[in-house]
This record gives structure tokens, C-alpha cells and sequence, in this order.
């Protein structure tokens, strides 16, 4: 886990304030729903020493009325406690209903130093991390919030930190034995927490790996990560099943109010030159990824009348009808509707080398059928991650995710309606149900907002395609499939 | 996991014959219960070549109607299906709701195979196994059980098989190459299966590791425990969190009602005169284990006017006070009660080398929590695992757990209250709660009926005390005590 994480890029600094101040706002904010709702929050930071643990906790309670919060650290157990079972201190300090505890290291700093002073064998070590597992899913099982961080720096960083401190008179002390033989050995204990973090990341509890390079930007990692973990836990009240914190690195969205659609247009002219030599381009590109045997999979959302079946039709006119299908996705029939959500979906999978495009998706789930009660809230909010893992698969399978929004604003809905209503060789497109779905746009939009906020992942990317101009997006996805294409052809 | 799996005690061949029996029936009962549930099951048989896997399931399947069941099987994976992720073949399978799929060898044979011939590297390894995890979660979070079973048996007792299938011609075809190269390293191959089997053992679908040297035992572990996770999955409908599948090693457990309780009685002599003799004998085995530094957990339940406070008295009085506690538990205070349910035994336990006495306990949860509803029905029905969770830390800390149910018929409590009412210097100990408690009766011995067949581990064993005759009773208590602290004594 930490040996392959990848650094998010870090803001400008500018925004890092920005942000802060939000996400601060926010945690604030929320001490009165946790009070409410009884939720005990455990706030656990580990990581390499002198990584900066103690401040950022000390800036992050800055937000909460001290009523509400404590902090634990732990030294090496006195001979008193080695009389006790190894968990017990730490059970001890659990936070009550409705209060935080902050961490600063918890268990695994113990465990992990027994074991690099050979203090306790593989066998002890194994069952420490079984205990601890199980010890997590108990908490969350019965209503504690578990977010754990983990605070990484290189080793250099860790040099020069160690030996500033020293340096100064009045943070020598902050300099213990034990970091010295931390950084001395640096890729031993980078192997040892790497598989600690590894044997208890669980979806109940997992780890959140934080860069530890620059202060604010640690701390507001943080408060982002410990945001989002209370939104979920304080959502999952009176739900089936604990919904899971997201894990996945997301990219930045915009909500579908923000886009500006007027002015994204193309003459028919550029249109056409340009068609030609995207569709040309595209042909090539899709031999050359069946010879490469990778996937793709493009899939289509968005309104209805936005031009998903024209935008289709552009790029599978490009494509060998040997290597391509089109899926079509309606209800789900009753032998699908007995199986899980995505089982369809994976019955609908490209071989290596071939494409296919969905025109309608999996996003059903938190779309139509989270609008029209088709499934359970429960349902809808735990398939955001769902989502999130199934595509993960396909990305480490080595498929190309493309995911399209095909948007159009209210007033363009209406024209295409009422055109298609009143052309009848078009009047089979337009049925009652899409003016009732009309009804419910502000409720799909918001929908639509939250899903793509959620699901905007590094690895399956959504694009929105702005379509009141129809050809604008056909060119503008053409461009992004052959884009991600040739990217994935390169790595290969 | 599997390094470490001790075989329970196989029973006589009419005992297994009789329970055959009636887990045969359970099952073919169950089957209705799981199409009117929706309850889609997965029952995955894993281990070694040989071991049976393929003839279980076709005893199993004998009880099920043949319209509610498939069975799948999997060869190496074709040049087709190569094409497509791993998981793919294997998600196609899965069973429709309220329909069986048995899968003699599943996602893990693969891999382990392609591991052990190097066809994967270490890194697509974890990342398999991941998959796995992820996939079995989201399974069960959508209302699957899945249940998952090894088939062990040692190296001969391959070996012998595997010649005995060669010598007949009608069964050489059984035996591949695979089979040949896992039993020639067999060690290796055990490394292997029991790192998968740590790595991929969740609460959520758990191991069950069948010791497979005999088929009729084999056939009776499978179906029991398929029973049970059966009957857990039923009871998980509904519920704010998945109730986990027991995977603790049970004793056998008898109803109250077949308690016989008449001919347990001691006269006053017999009583007197071992009293003396056994709280020396305890008093002397209290120094030992305090050089030793054992701690000991005594826990008390029982019928109120059952003795509970004279028995531990006679605990009590043979230990020196420095080195016991004991702990009456009431109801929680504020403090206990915003924490988890245990944290207020945590709080209470003894140091090593120490007694603690619990005058009442934790499980309380699911006696008067239950009963009175001051818990969820999902709050109590979790704890059974929690509870066998928490003993199990006790017991590996190296605590010696002992767990008493203080035994009388209602008929004797009746007598017990009426001449606590009408003695004045005893009325204190009977208020208007005991009559009410008196009133429950009937629902008070199911939650001990079940209490104790669910939590009678073998790491921490429910006693009955049979205690219409208190002196009976409470000598029972000290020799129980006294060959538990020996034992452990000895080990030491």
C-alpha cells in the first residue's frame, strides 16, 4: 500500500488556504450532528516520526469545542501494563457517544516497534493484527466512526526534520532514540508498515495514506478525508448495511450549474473537416489497440434528447464492426434483477482487444433507480463505491474507462421534445415517461452532481460532453476516445 | 490458518449417522425458507486434490430440489476466457436469488495454481486476492451468503488416495498431473493455501476448514455448518449490520430442561468435609499462579435465588485479597453505557497473576438487554460472536476462563422467594424486579438455551451448576476452578 502510493498533486497555495477554510468550516459544523446522532469518532494518526502527527492534531482541534474531544498518546507500556492484555490500554481510551478521540499513534506504533526490536515473533505479530482487525470491525459494528492516517514522508525529509529539531535546543527532546533508528533504517521500516497497512486496511477502517511534505497541505488532507468519513458514518444510521468510506483517488468536479453550454458550438464546416480526420484517426487507433489487446469500454449518460444515440453512432462508424458491439441498457430483465446489480454488466464485457459501448450504464443504480425507489437508499448509497470498485477492476485489468455526461440544459430538452412530437417519423422517440422524467429534472440533477462527485475517479474519469450544440460533442468525444486510446496504446 | 487447524474430535460412526440424519433434514427444510427469503447462497469447496470435494457436493445436493441448485466446475481457463479479467468466468456464476450454486473449486484454485507454477508474480498475487475480498463484500453487502470450505487432509493420506484412483481403471482419469505435483511438494503447497486462506479469511465470509479423513464426518461438518450460515443469513434480514457466521470452535450443549437437578445433593458432612480440603488445595494454587502470572476469569450467571452469592463466597473466602477482585455488575452507568458494551469489562479485568470474580456479566447483552429491549434485536444477535471474540483475546492473552450458570427448577426459586419475604433480615434481597424476572421465566431459559450453545467455545466453556442444593453446588464450583487453574498451572 505505501510502497506503491502515489502523491496527489499539491495545490497552489492559494487554494490549499481556500479549501482549508472551507473544510475547517465544515468539521466545525458537523460537531453538533455528531453530539446528535451519538456517533463516537476515533481520530488515529501513524506514520514516520517527526512527520508531523502531534501539530496537525493540535490544528485540527482548533475546530472542535474541547468538550467534545480528547487526545491519547501512548509511551512505551510501563511494567503495569504489560500485565494486561496487549489491546487493553488502548480500549480504554475509546471515545464515548457523540465525542472524538484523537490518536496521536495507536496501536500500530506499538506493534510495529516490537517487532522491528524483535520484541515479539511473526506468530505474536500475526495475532496482534488478527486482534486489531477484529477489535476495528467490532468498534464500527457497533457505531464508531474508525479513520486512520497514515503520515508519510522520505526518508531524506525525515533526515533533515530529525536533525532541525536537534539542532534547536527547545526541540531536541522531540528527538528520540527510536527515530534515529527509524531513519538509520528506513526501507526496513517501510517494508514493516507497508504490510501492517496492508494486513488491516479494511473497507470498515481503512487507511488513508496522507503526504506529509508540506504542513497545511497534510492538514487539509486530513480534514478532507475526516470530513467525508463523518458524512458517510452520519449517514449510515437506520441503514442495512454500513456503507464504506471512499478509498479512491477522485479528481476535482464541477456541478452540471456551472457548465457553460452556449457558447461550445461548431459550423458545419469545421464540423465536417474535422469528423473526417477524428473518425480516420480513430479507425487506426483501433487496430492498433486490438493488436495490443487492450479494452475499452465507453460509457454513455446523460439527458434524455442530449444526442447519445447520434454521438454513438460517430464513433462506432469509425470502428471495425468485428471488434465493436453496442450494449443497450434497459431494465434489467427478472433473471438479472436476481443477481447482483453488476452481474449484467459483466455478462456484457469486451474481450481484450475489442471495445464496447454502453449506451445507458451501471450509474442506473444512482440515477433512475435511486429516483423511482427501485432499490433501497442503502442500495444507492453503497453503490457509489461498488461503482468504484467494479471499474477499478477494469482499469487493473487493463481496460480504458471513458465515461460520458451528455449535457444539455432545460430549454434545449423542451425544443427536441416538442420537435420530435410534432415530426412524426420521430413521435417513436418521445414517449409519457420522458415528460415525466422532465418533471423530476432538478431531482436527476442533483443525482447526477452527487454521482459524478463520487465516482470521478483517477482511473475511470467521467467527461462531460456539452451537446445543445450536437456536433460540438460529437467532435469533443471523438477526441477523447482517441486521446485515451493512444495514451493506453503508448504504455503498452 | 490451515497450519495451525486442530482436527475436533470425530464422533462414533451412530453419532454421525444420527446427526446426518437431521442436518439432512434441516437443509432440505431450509430450502423453502431461502426462495421465500430471496436468499442467493454460494457454497465454495476448496483443499486438497482428493479430498472429496466433488463427492460431498453430490451428497449434499441430494437434499436439495434439483430446480433450486447448480453445480459448477472449472477447468484451466481457455485462450477465450483468458481474454477476459479474472474475475469474469467466476461472476458469471453466481446464483440467482433464492437458488443455490455449489462450486467444487472456485477463484482460489486458480490461483494458487498459477502461483505455484509461477505463471503470476507476488504483485498480481495481492492484487488477485484483493479482488477477491473486494468481490466477496460487495457479494455479501448485496444479500449473499457465501460460504466457504477447505477440505484438509494430510500428505499419506493423499498419497494413498491418489495411488488408490491410479490402480483403478475406472477412476485413473480422476487423477491429473496437478494432483501428482501438489502432493510431491506438499509443503509448499500448504504455505500457500494457508497464506490464501489468512489472507482472504473476513468476517463477512469466513473459512471453514473441514477435516476431510473421513466422508460421512466430512459430509456432517459440511452440513452443519452450511446450516448454520444458512440460519444466520435468514436472521440477517433486515438488520442494521450482517450478523457474522460463528467460527469458533464449539463444545456440544445441553438445554436447561434436561438438567437433572434432584439427585445432586451433598449432605452436611460430605459437604464440610470436602469444603475444607478444596479451598486449601485452591488457596495453594492461588500463590502458584500468581508466580506464574496467570489471570483468571470466574464469570457468575444464574437464576436469581440460585446461590450465586454464596458460591462465590466460597470461592472467595480460599483466595488471599491482595490478589482478587470481585465485581458486582449492575446495570451501566451513563459513562459505560456511551461506550461499547464492553468496555466496562475491559475496564474490569484482572492484571496477570490476578482473579477477577464477575458477580454477573457481559452477558447480560443478550439476557436482560434482550429480553427488557434495551438493546437492538441486531445489537444482541451480533453479540455472540463479539462476546466469543472478546474471551478469545482473553484466552490468548494465556486467561483462564471459566463461565458458571448457577442451576435451579422454578419451583425452588418460588420456595427461595417466598422465605426471603418472609424473613425479615432477608426481605432486602427480594424486590418487586425478581417477581416481574419470575414472570419471564419461560423467555429467560430460551436466551440461556441459546446463550450458552452459542458461546460454549472450547477456549472459554460454559459450567452448569446444579444448585437446588447449594453445598452441591458450590463444590462443584471449587473443583472446577481448581482443575481449570491446575491445568493452566501445568502448562506454564
Amino acid at each position: 500500500m505505501l510502497k506503491d502510493f502515489v502523491k496527489a498533486n499539491m495545490p497552489e497555495e492559494e487554494e490549499i488556504k481556500r479549501e482549508l477554510k472551507t473544510a475547517r468550516d465544515k468539521l466545525a459544523g458537523y460537531q453538533n450532528q455528531i453530539k446528535e446522532a451519538k456517533l463516537p469518532v476515533m481520530v488515529i494518526m501513524e506514520g514516520w516520526g517527526s512527520a508531523g502527527k502531534g501539530t496537525v492534531i493540535s490544528k485540527v482541534i482548533k475546530n472542535i469545542d474541547p468538550r467534545f474531544f480528547q487526545v491519547k498518546t501512548y509511551k512505551r507500556p510501563s511494567e503495569e501494563e504489560l500485565r494486561y492484555p496487549f489491546l487493553h490500554r488502548y480500549m480504554l481510551d475509546i471515545p464515548e457517544a457523540g465525542k472524538f478521540t484523537f490518536f496521536d499513534s495507536y496501536w500500530m506504533e506499538e506493534i510495529i516497534k516490537d517487532y522491528m526490536h524483535g520484541d515479539i515473533d511473526e506468530e505474536t505479530y500475526r495475532k496482534r493484527v488478527n486482534s486489531v482487525n477484529t477489535t476495528e470491525r467490532s468498534l464500527t459494528d457497533n457505531g464508531y466512526l474508525v479513520m486512520k492516517f497514515f503520515f508519510q514522508i522520505g526518508k531524506k525529509e525525515q533526515k533533515k526534520r530529525l536533525k532541525e529539531l536537534q539542532e534547536n535546543k527547545d526541540t531536541k527532546w522531540r528527538v528520540d532514540k527510536a527515530d534515529i533508528h527509524e531513519n538509520a533504517h528506513y526501507d526496513k521500516y517501510l517494508e514493516a508498515y507497508d504490510r501492517y497497512l496492508t494486513d488491516t486496511n479494511r473497507s470498515v477502517a481503512p487507511w488513508y495514506i496522507i503526504d506529509a511534505s508540506d504542513l497545511k497541505w497534510t492538514e487539509l488532507q486530513v480534514l478532507q478525508f475526516l470530513n467525508q468519513g463523518i458524512e458517510t458514518a452520519l449517514k449510515n444510521h437506520a441503514l442495512a448495511v454500513p456503507i464504506l468510506q471512499n478509498t479512491f483517488p477522485l479528481n476535482q468536479s464541477h456541478k452540471l450549474a456551472t457548465i457553460a453550454l452556449g457558447d461550445k458550438v461548431l459550423s458545419e464546416e469545421q464540423y465536417k473537416a474535422q469528423l473526417d480526420a477524428l473518425q480516420k484517426e480513430l479507425g487506426e487507433l483501433h487496430n492498433k489497440l486490438y493488436r495490443k489487446k487492450i479494452p475499452v469500454i465507453i460509457a454513455y449518460e446523460g439527458w434524455d434528447a442530449a444526442g447519445k444515440g447520434g454521438n454513438i453512432k460517430r464513433i462506432a462508424a469509425a470502428l471495425d464492426p468485428r471488434g465493436y458491439v453496442v450494449e443497450p441498457i434497459a431494465s434489467p430483465e427478472p433473471h438479472e434483477k436476481a443477481r447482483h446489480f453488476l452481474w449484467r454488466f459483466w455478462k456484457r464485457l469486451p474481450k481484450d482487444g475489442h471495445i464496447t459501448i454502453f449506451d445507458r450504464t451501471w450509474y442506473g443504480r444512482v440515477m433512475v433507480e435511486r429516483l423511482e425507489g427501485f432499490c433501497s437508499e442503502n442500495d444507492w448509497q453503497r453503490a457509489y463505491n461498488e461503482i468504484n470498485e467494479f471499474e477499478k477492476e477494469l482499469a487493473d485489468w487493463g481496460a480504458v474507462v471513458i465515461k460520458f455526461w451528455v449535457h444539455i440544459d432545460k430549454e434545449t430538452q423542451l425544443e427536441r421534445f416538442t420537435e420530435r412530437q410534432n415530426t412524426p417519423e420521430k413521435q417513436w422517440k418521445i414517449t409519457e415517461e420522458d415528460w415525466r422524467n422532465r418533471e423530476k429534472w432538478d431531482l436527476y440533477e442533483a443525482a447526477v452532481d452527487e454521482m459524478i462527485e463520487k465516482t470521478n475517479t483517477t482511473f475511470a474519469p467521467w467527461y462531460i460532453l456539452e451537446s445543445n450544440d450536437k456536433k460540438y460533442a460529437r467532435i469533443k468525444a471523438l477526441k477523447i476516445v482517441i486521446d485515451a486510446i493512444r495514451e493506453a496504446c503508448k504504455d503498452k
